[in-house]
């Protein structure tokens, strides 16, 4: 345990079983207990599965006693959700350095992928055991998907103000950009967690330069008689190929 | 049945017992035989999981006899790769209209896309069932991963003949950006599989105009003096902020 910020003197720090724990180590300790609860739940899930790891096996892992757990995370999925919160965590703080500096887009965008890869990059094993539990659960799905869609909105605000300035294509909704770029994302981990091996950062890279290119603020290309230029037909409107007919509620406007 | 192709004239069909039967028609049998099974086994996939299902039940579901199932699949992940197998058939297609046409890439690539969606974007239940057995069982992921390189392949075969008629960007290797289009497909798949409730396609359109775009052939910009264009950061080399370090084994070379 460091004293880094206590208000003890480095020097001579008092003896822990005889004064009242101070707030400060109190809000310490929990922290380092919730964190070692949440490490061992993670290396549980990917060494046996989310489904078969218990709270017990957690609380065991952790060296802490059972009923420890409960104070921390409500459930076992808490823990999936703390890991969707870490992520989205480095989302708001893109966000939070887009509106407070001059920092360019693409920097903060890189900035952010490179963040993002971290948490989940630490594991193929892991990924695939979060990936089936949110497949197989539809509670834990539902969790997934909130998370998901509170991270896009963020997203989706850090794309707008790029917009404003200029710094990102302005023929495409802010909502839809930020859904392209989850998806991308998660398909770059979907691939990395079924191949495994490499690290996970060379599978995101190439769709990380071809989505970043995709946003790029441009020019309007003109339509010359007779071609076709790609940035006409990526729009399905312009497109000689007829669209498929969508569904009545199709376009996923209601997000959850 | 139909007789279309038979030899026998269509006014005077012969009786089916008497005579024994015609190559032609031994093999429309036979197609048919191998559809019915497919269609039974993806839609007990998707109702009750693929590690639920057992031959049995898809034989049953089929209505032909047990041992009937493996003269046209050695076993259960046969019937999955069979899928891959119609997945892949849709980007040879694309190959073979560019080798053949002077069909624009943009044209090929959403023809491609929007047939690439058909099959999967029958169903949710069905798609999550597939990529839970494929994240569950190291056999069936295999499989998989091999599919998708032979995929990618010729992917990057397409994209290649583009980057030489100037359709694609040529400052980035095809089977590099032929791997982001696999990834940004099953990212949308997994999104949607995880969603639900609206249709595939509109949550790949956006994706699918992001990544053409980036995928277009573009003049070199000019670096300014000072400014950071996106197109220069988005390549890390060129990028301020430091790469990831590469473990030895980091970049993909050697697919499956």
């Amino acid at each position: 345990m460091t004293f880094n910020k206590s208000n003890a003197p480095a020097s001579a720090p008092a003896p822990e079983a005889d004064l009242p724990e101070s707030g400060d180590r109190r809000s310490r300790r929990q922290t380092a207990t919730r964190e070692r609860l949440f490490r061992a739940a993670m290396k549980l899930f990917a060494e046996r599965g989310f489904f078969e790891t218990t709270v017990e096996d957690i609380t065991e892992a952790a060296d802490v006693g059972k009923g420890t757990f409960f104070n921390y995370f409500p459930t076992k999925e808490h823990v999936l959700e703390a890991f969707g919160e870490i992520q989205r965590s480095k989302i708001e703080a893109a966000l939070v350095q887009a509106r407070t500096t001059q920092t360019p887009f693409p920097v903060l965008f890189r900035r952010m992928g490179d963040a993002l890869l971290e948490e989940p990059g630490r594991s193929p094993a892991f990924l695939r055991s979060v990936m089936i539990a949110n497949l197989s659960s539809e509670s834990v799905r539902a969790h997934l998907c909130d998370n998901l869609a509170l991270g896009r909105h963020k997203l989706a605000e850090l794309l707008s103000l790029a917009q404003e300035r200029g710094e990102v294509r302005s023929d495409m909704e802010p909502a839809a950009m930020a859904r392209s770029v989850q998806q991308s994302f998660f398909g770059a981990m979907l691939f990395w967690c079924m191949h495994g091996g490499t690290d996970l950062r060379s599978w995101y890279e190439p769709a990380f330069r071809l989505i970043l290119s995709g946003l790029e603020a441009r020019a309007a290309q003109p339509v010359e008689a007779g071609s076709a230029p790609a940035s006409a037909l990526a729009s399905p409107e312009s497109s000689s190929i007829p669209a498929i007919p969508s569904s009545p509620n199709s376009p996923p406007t209601k997000e959850r």
